[in-house]
């Protein structure tokens, strides 16, 4: 799968990922509308509403990305409905032939996390079948519990082929007040990094491994360090654009072949239609105004790696 | 919440939880044929059989403890219709007046939490109307994302008057990989403990805080000083029995009040019957080897409790 997303990456020049993070308050009007009338104000109205929506920027995106990023917290907030949703969502990408990075950042003791991982990128044995349960490609990974919290990930996604991304620098304001914190004059994220290093060299794939790492565009320094001390792992890189982090920024996350980083856009995409920039695609074509929001994220990514 | 289930604890005189963490191999057969008939060898097949199977045991207990501890992986690796049979399992505690912890370790930056703290805590709002998602009474988070991961399910709970667990030392073997990490001399973990005992402050009930904490029996060395740093901190133990956590190590999770600490048990509850110790009950009666493992584990713990 690692090998599958660098080809799509290269394929469509866009090392970007949609974020899937849908609020019901981003929904235009007429799909709330359209849902409820059919399924009531209710939890199913709300998955609902959020599928199609879902639905009409994956359509109207899906030839210029290479994967998607669903964050499972913002179906999740709707109970079994919304996570029917997120099914369908995920489901969906698939056929579309883009590659699936669920937000999930699960992370357990081992017999836990091996469940986590069977449900979300594994098979799971039912009597004499097998299933997937959410069968995304790749799923972000929480490392607080250490080694034998990530492994079950790992040799669940060696049988499959699939995945993961851990947690190393997060992009969110507070996210120092644990993980920069210095262990023999070594910050935390930094620690980690080395093992999600040690962990992908396990598990390699032609030129990258599918033991990934997950490092915020808001803290370029960090990702600068980090882009060396794991030259081989691909960098998921959250909070371009709405949270702060600018395209020069994130020349640092890449490597000199172009590759190694896959940069997401969550609001900044799937809401534009709500920026002044795109406000005259209106309600009806946010589908629209998400596309070309896509195309203005790739150019300026693009770039800023061409100067670099 | 916080004070409904210290009021239970005390009452039932048992300061223990057990942790409903089904596995398909764990379900007695005549249950899962059953299942499996109704709803052939499918994931509504398996999350029916663990449904029946978690009623079954919920009935032969509930009288005699104060809280239960869905492992939400446990389900979600069935994919939605295991996520069906979690919401059925924490909506018939619920019912039979049981404390529901919801062991989901979720965290994730602002926003998102927020989603989760919603979806497991809080309320959602579906046009004019307002939902559960799920519904727990409390609910564990993982801490790694710092401040701004875990005040999202603070200010949630201060809505609802629920609460939360925050992962400070987890009972697996690798968990000091980088919660023992010292800065300064002093292990991640107190730093983390510390900040617990500082989001609890904020957020107190009669005499603990909302705020409470997870530590493993298994490292009760730690546990004593974490005793110490959070005095008004609730702890949730997890480790005791089959992990190797002993009763005689458990005293020092507790205050002198005799409160301020609930044992999870899990396998050695739920799965008793495929103990030898339990063996004579036979499949049928799995559910009462699991009341008489309840009792003994009762005992175990309140005679070690007042031999300190």
């Amino acid at each position: 799968m690692i090998n599958q997303l660098v080809k799509e990456i290269t394929n469509k020049k866009a090392p970007i990922v949609v974020g899937l993070d849908p609020m019901l308050s981003y929904v235009p009007e007429f799909i709330r509308k359209k849902a409820f009338e059919e399924y009531g104000e209710t939890l199913e109205g709300a998955g609902e509403a959020i599928w199609q929506y879902n639905k009409g920027i994956v359509d109207a995106v899906s030839d210029l990305i290479p994967a998607v990023k669903p964050q499972i917290a913002m179906y999740e907030q709707f109970g079994v409905p919304g996570l029917v949703a997120y099914q369908k969502t995920v489901d969906y990408c698939k056929e579309k032939g883009l590659v699936v990075i669920g937000d999930i950042k699960r992370g357990d003791i081992g017999s836990t996390s091996k469940a986590y991982a069977i449900g979300h990128v594994g098979k799971t044995v039912v009597g004499s079948k097998t299933y997937s349960g959410f069968n995304e490609d790749f799923v972000t990974v929480n490392p607080y519990l250490g080694s034998d919290g990530v492994q079950p990930f790992i040799d669940v996604c060696k049988e499959t082929k699939k995945g993961i991304f851990v947690l190393v620098k997060t992009s969110n304001p507070s996210s120092g007040e644990f993980q920069d914190q210095k262990i023999d004059g070594i910050p935390l994220y930094e620690l980690v990094g080395k093992k999600v290093a040690q962990w992908g060299e396990s598990f390699m794939g032609d030129s990258y491994s599918y033991v990934g790492a997950v490092v915020g565009a808001t803290y370029p320094e960090m990702g600068k360090v980090l882009r060396k001390l794991m030259p081989k792992t691909y960098i998921l890189v959250p909070g371009y654009g709405a949270q702060g982090g600018k395209a020069e920024d994130l020349v640092h996350y890449f490597n000199k072949d172009g590759l190694g980083a896959i940069v997401n856009s969550s609001r900044g995409i799937i809401c534009a239609y709500q920026q002044e920039k795109y406000a005259s695609y209106g309600e009806t074509a946010y589908a629209d105004a998400s596309r070309q929001a896509v195309i203005d994220m790739r150019d300026d990514i693009m770039g800023a790696l061409v100067g670099k």
